[in-house]
């Protein structure tokens, strides 16, 4: 056996290891009870051991170095260069900083749980200080193997290729159009009446919908399901992909919504190519790419006229509603268009989104580089939330910097993937445009050709690409934040 | 670290991989869509051979004899004994046989899914061949290693110390009155006449039915759920037990009396003691003793005359149908008590069950033994159930000896457990009644006196004694088929 099929059985040895860890992870989600929590997160911690002990096998670094001799076609050379990157991540930070990180991530992450809504900032510095000094370390750490900066190496872990010089050109583009759209589109909606919804709608009933839009957006259901859970993620495997939401039974426009949104991670995860299945190069190439997708499904699909149309039609069939102008489609357009500045990221809309993302982008640039200490961060985050926004959160921390996990948890560099995400998806739709009358298809129920084109170009292509050659490949150019302004600017104006 | 806490922490971490397992496979048959099931078959392959690895690790057998010399306490002894049981499971079959092993029986299996429906005796014959040769191989080493006959070796996975020689004795005084027995329920049933369900009995309201019943039984939501299955078993782990049932709309009889049966094997691990949880010793005594607590849920206890009257409400108010004859308290008594002769064991009622495990036992003990070949399976199968029950099946394999899954996988050795089970049962029962007033406690909703009894005896002593020993510690002698009989004559005479 050469060295390269041996990296690859290896591989996928550990894929079966990562298989059970997921579908763990998604049943602690969804159906266990809390008395199962203790004797799961064992079993997840063992796993996860064991997994990192696989990954990070001496045998390894002769088998790549080996492999690398070897004669190989194109896609195992892709093949090779995804097991080697994910080899190099594993092993590049050392196991005790590891373990530390996860503890001080779990205590904090714990408190954090009560300290939020206490606004207790002081007591979640107490731990945050260890979370943000051992990223701090681990950043270092890849820094030197990689030759990046500091946040450039945490960068790296989800968004390969993309750096700080990138983003800022990014974002300071974006920051220069985005608070007048912001106010134009604010005014634009003043004088528009909007009929919110106000019933109740069961959870049978918006599960039915729920399962009804994902018909519509040919969801696999012999390949995945919908469930339930407090925070909604897309989850399982390729071949078994796990949706879930969370239904309130007083408004069903985030719930809707947010199925449409999963939808999109799923059907990623679902085209990925059998061939590379089980292989690093035949996963997801980044969360931002993940995110175009969801955001496409949500965003250019999902918050289109003749998409809302459908929703209109199909949500008045399932709350047997046909004549509440809450469903009639201009106002639904109405309420998935709406745009409202507000202080929490995960409420915020299409709008105002990007200036959440960009704001925490460059506190944490800053935080991991070593130019402000994390003792900075509410003042800093108050001054740009006033700059980007028009708001305060002096003395509001819990609506202000301890809104999010990802920090808590240590999770710096994975905020861009959000914006990126969007920017993609409009850059998708400009090319798709070309070749795909998007509109008609969406109207006529059949979405399969915008379908076609998102599996010929991302989802088949899995790993195999750079994302930026990824991006070239299915757009003709690198990423380009003018389609992004304009789909705004055509939404919005 | 001694030798005794290595292996005390080597069988944690076999647990939590065995937690995985158990997890993957109840998913697998109760939420995954089919086209998931190639990628998770190979997941729980792959844990079974890291599981089968670590159980075999050639440190064991140092530690384990290090470890008798340590010096332990009684209970540190016992959880010693339970690993190294296991250990010699694990170790005494070589690893080509186990894999010729599982690839025949799935083989075979596989056919048998569409051969019996066919009724293709001659199609089963030539993969079943090869099933009972492995077997007879596997309980040729294991008798070896044992000191046991092949047979009795094979029975000591599932029982471990029972003997043919004391099933022998049992079987064949329950051969010399049960069937007069069944006749004489018969004749008396005769004049009965009984209400059948007839309507339609949604899936949601035997479910909440059911919940109503496990709340009665105080199943622990708190550490387990119910779900659905095609066929009902009680999975999960001691923390988080798992019971599935499945749903006729067309009668709740079967389901609901499904839930007691599951609900009594979910007690049983929910009530192992957590001070020994993810050890050998920790665990179930065995396939029999499980089955005595399911048993005395299901025979015991559920269709006590004071337990149908809670059924007899309970169901009337879960289907509205209070006026429906049908759940009238003697009607529901009536319909859980009727004796039937049929061909299928598990259609079987309380009182002609033993008959077909009976046949099951001789036929497999010989058959194991060397003493009959498996061509001799039909014409033997067809003699028996003539003699125990009266009814032919002469050309009938698929209502004959192919109507069960585990000869089928290789399973000889486990039948017995059925009717251990509902012997062990019964004579808890007649113990009980020395200290509990076991009808007024059903009687009154509050069951804990007999829950107290079952844990103080059964459930808390988990692995911790031999059978006969935890058997004779809770009723004061050893298993006495008299209590089964006493118990049968009682409720069918």
């Amino acid at each position: 056996m050469s060295n390269y099929d041996q990296l690859t059985a290896h591989y996928q040895t550990i894929n079966h290891f990562n298989h059970a860890q997921s579908m763990l992870g998604w049943d602690a989600a969804t159906n266990m009870p809390s008395g199962g929590n203790d004797s799961r997160s064992k079993a997840i911690a063992e796993l996860s051991v064991h997994i990192h002990r696989l990954s990070t096998q001496s045998q390894l670094e002769e088998w790549f170095g080996n492999a690398q001799q070897e004669s190989l076609s194109t896609e195992q050379q892709a093949s090779l260069r995804e097991m080697k990157r994910q080899w190099q991540q594993a092993t590049v930070v050392p196991e005790d900083l590891v373990q530390a990180q996860s503890i001080a991530g779990s205590k904090c992450e714990h408190a954090w749980r009560t300290q939020r809504p206490e606004n207790d900032w002081v007591g979640f510095e107490k731990n945050w200080k260890d979370v943000v000094a051992l990223s701090r370390e681990e950043a270092q750490i890849r820094s030197e193997a990689l030759g990046l900066t500091p946040y450039d190496a945490m960068l790296d872990k989800f968004e390969p290729g993309t750096t700080t010089a990138s983003l800022d050109t990014l974002f300071s583009d974006v920051k220069t159009w985005l608070p007048e759209l912001i106010e134009k589109a604010l005014q634009k909606q003043q004088s528009e009446s909007i009929i919110l919804a106000s019933g109740i709608y069961s959870t049978a009933n918006q599960k039915a919908l729920g399962l009804d839009v994902m018909n519509l957006l040919k969801f696999d259901f012999d390949h995945g399901r919908l469930d339930q859970s407090v925070h909604p993620f897309c989850g399982g495997v390729p071949s078994d992909v796990r949706i879930t939401t969370r239904y309130d039974e007083k408004d069903f426009v985030q719930a809707l919504m947010g199925i449409v949104h999963e939808t999109g991670h799923a059907r990623y995860e679902q085209g990925l190519p059998s061939a590379f299945a089980g292989l690093p190069v035949g996963e997801a190439r980044s969360m931002g790419v993940h995110e175009s997708q969801s955001l496409f499904f949500e965003m250019q699909i999902g918050r289109s006229k003749p998409f809302i149309s459908h929703l209109s039609r199909l949500s008045a069939d399932a709350f047997n509603a046909h004549k509440d102008p809450v469903f009639a489609e201009a106002n639904l357009y109405k309420i998935y268009t709406q745009v409202k500045k507000g202080l929490i990221r995960v409420d915020a809309d299409e709008l105002t989104y990007p200036a959440h993302v960009i704001m925490r982008y460059e506190i944490e640039r800053d935080l991991i580089n070593g130019i402000i200490e994390h003792t900075d961060v509410p003042a800093l985050w108050d001054e740009k939330m006033k700059a980007s926004l028009g708001l305060s959160t002096k003395g509001n921390y819990k609506n202000g910097c301890m809104q999010d996990i990802h920090w808590t948890d240590g999770a710096f560099g994975y905020f861009p993937s959000y914006t990126l995400g969007a920017m993609y998806a409009a850059q998708y739709k400009a090319t798709m445009l070309q070749t795909v009358d998007i509109d008609a298809a969406i109207e006529s129920g059949d979405l399969s050709p915008i379908f076609k084109w998102l599996s010929d170009n991302i989802w088949s292509q899995a790993s195999l690409h750079s994302t930026d050659q990824l991006i070239k490949r299915a757009t003709g150019e690198t990423l380009n934040a003018a389609h992004f302004r304009k789909h705004l600017e055509t939404r919005y104006l």
